[in-house]
């Protein structure tokens, strides 16, 4: 049995627990903050029997892959609003960090 | 040494945290959300050696250990409240899931 | 690769971060409250390479060891304000429980 740590970003995180919840899989959410990506972002501690491993990492990859988006911002990055004429601009977003731990016992009680 | 990771539900936390403290054991506690358990649930990290995890599980069992429980709702589950007549109706409450790691290395500053 | 989960006072919390950010460390934070230290506390999640895990753990000892100061009162312990004159008191401030786990397998999508 393995024991998987997803940091994924707040905005993939709904979207994740319920593909968690259809492939059948019993995850726990703990509120996380910063550094591994960029904006706010949540961990996911699933527990996970070694052969179905891979069907929850396809899961989470394909809920939490990084991609980019085109955005365009209301207001300029920096400087006057003067004559601001908003531009789409490309911005990365998504993203998973994912550790994989063996379970030494599991217990439920 | 061991890592025991422990989700349970909300209403028996605070006992179960006492219940760790009595018997001498060291808890984190972090918040977290859904998925294993029906409704709120917080997880546990303990670190405890090899020879007193046994304990530390019973602590856990005998707090936590999902069990039925009479409640009477003061509203009926659905339609019209119509001559409505509480009836005590059976749930199951509580309930752990505890996930125990090997630790590599222990550390204290 | 370990797993290095580092439970700290919320007092060093936020030193402790610009320190790893500093070093190439990315870490993700889980709020967390009690046990291991006496007031709040703060449990970070750092993913790092075998030949770097000296280095973190000094970076860890270095921002959140336990160590005395002096503090002055505002007000008496206990008992009567009548005629209090602060007293500058030593407390024990700090420290880090730290588990380093090995890690399986480790994925970034
Ligand atoms: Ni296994
Ligand atoms: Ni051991
Ligand atoms: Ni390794």
């Amino acid at each position: 049995m393995k024991l998987v740590m997803a940091v994924v970003q707040d905005k993939d995180s709904n979207r994740l627990q319920s593909a968690l919840v259809k492939s059948g899989f019993k995850a726990t959410k703990l509120a996380s903050t910063g550094g591994f990506l960029k904006s706010g972002n949540t961990t996911f501690i699933i527990g996970v029997d070694d052969e179905k491993k891979n069907e929850l990492l396809t899961v989470i990859k394909k809920n939490c892959q990084s991609r980019d988006q085109i955005i365009t911002p209301v207001s300029p990055m920096g400087g006057s609003t003067d004559a601001y004429i908003p531009q789409p601009v490309e911005v990365e977003v998504g993203g998973a960090t994912v550790f994989i731990l063996e379970v030494a016992e599991f217990k439920q009680y």
